[in-house]
């Protein structure tokens, strides 16, 4: 059976996934580089931004576990891109321009209705029929592989609230922030529980799933 | 030079150090005794309720940094008992009754006076005077050795917030409570920084020192 996976979300110890004041200059808010800093000594990171070196290991394998056996991602409008509101136009093509590393079906979540945009190997389709329509289309998209939920936080949360979500891995980096958008701590998460903990060099990696 | 540190202080993944609802049934919240179930796998956690068993190792080296080199405590009124606003009388003499487990002089933060309360091995203070009095008074009493901030919850954020703070052992589990008392997350660590990080085979033990 098919699953809906999050994978290497990552929250300060203080548990936040993305730090205060969001805008194009800190997409990830202030500080919140400093939660994906173990991202960038993996082979896989280091892979991702066309550069050779990082490690194998326990970091590296839980961020290969995020495209393997996956077949369509589903992601909220700002992990498309900064643009809110309607659409000005069809010249803003996400954040990965003409080469996209998905190479399957994105469902993008929106308000506003845009054209499907096909992109080499990737094809991003905008749904405004909400997040469940969303992992309903990127189930079928996928054809039997795993539906990876791309986040942000946003969509993360409301993927557990609407129990949608069968696997998340979080990932908390030895940080504090202080503020930001917090990932986990209401009652989204009842119904699952931790299933795994294990501990790298650099951060500790957690799998929720159906308790 | 004394240092100010708490121990053992454990919360939740999703960030509570006690669950929702504390009262005198549950005085750790609903759920909140889940944040504390690796310490009874502990040689000093069973023995300090007088049962032998239990691990030696990493948990339980921790446990045991909380005592060792520690000359005073400081805690909030809460741990003290559960009476609210004035004393009604001098009975309620703490949840550990006539030999209490500290052997050394602890300082209540409390609104209402109250006489000391001398025990077998240890003394209680009532200090009216807040926090920055409770520890300056304690630091004499420790004599050269540290202070322990005991807790709660409450008073450990006050003493991040103050400054009062030199050392701060966290302790995560792996469970969810979905609500209850946060321990960090807001401006009072600015200031302290994830020092080091000790995974076991059952949590996950965080230092924070000064940044």
């Amino acid at each position: 059976m098919a699953k809906v996976r999050a994978h290497n979300i990552s929250t300060s110890l203080d548990g936040y996934a993305a730090g205060p004041a969001q805008d194009l200059e800190n997409p990830m808010g202030i500080g919140g580089h400093r939660l994906h800093e173990w991202v960038w000594g993996t082979e896989f990171g280091l892979a991702m931004i066309g550069q050779q070196g990082g490690s194998a290991g326990i970091d590296n394998d839980f961020m290969r576990a995020g495209v393997d056996g996956i077949g369509a991602t589903v992601m909220g409008r700002n992990m498309f891109g900064p643009i809110r509101g309607e659409w000005p136009d069809e010249s803003w093509i996400g954040w990965w321009e003409e080469e996209p590393p998905f190479h399957h079906d994105v469902f993008v979540l929106t308000h506003h209705p845009r054209a499907d945009l096909e992109l080499t190997g990737t094809t991003f389709h905008f749904v405004t029929d909400g997040l469940a329509d969303a992992v309903e289309r990127a189930k079928v998209a996928a054809g039997g592989q795993d539906v990876r939920i791309g986040g942000g936080t946003a969509t993360i949360r409301a993927c557990l609230a609407a129990g949608l979500i069968d696997e998340l891995h979080i990932v908390v980096s030895p940080v504090l922030l202080g503020a930001g958008e917090r990932l986990l701590g209401g009652p989204e998460t009842d119904g699952y529980a931790v299933i795994e903990t294990v501990p790298s060099d650099t951060v500790t990696h957690y799998r929720l799933g159906r308790a």
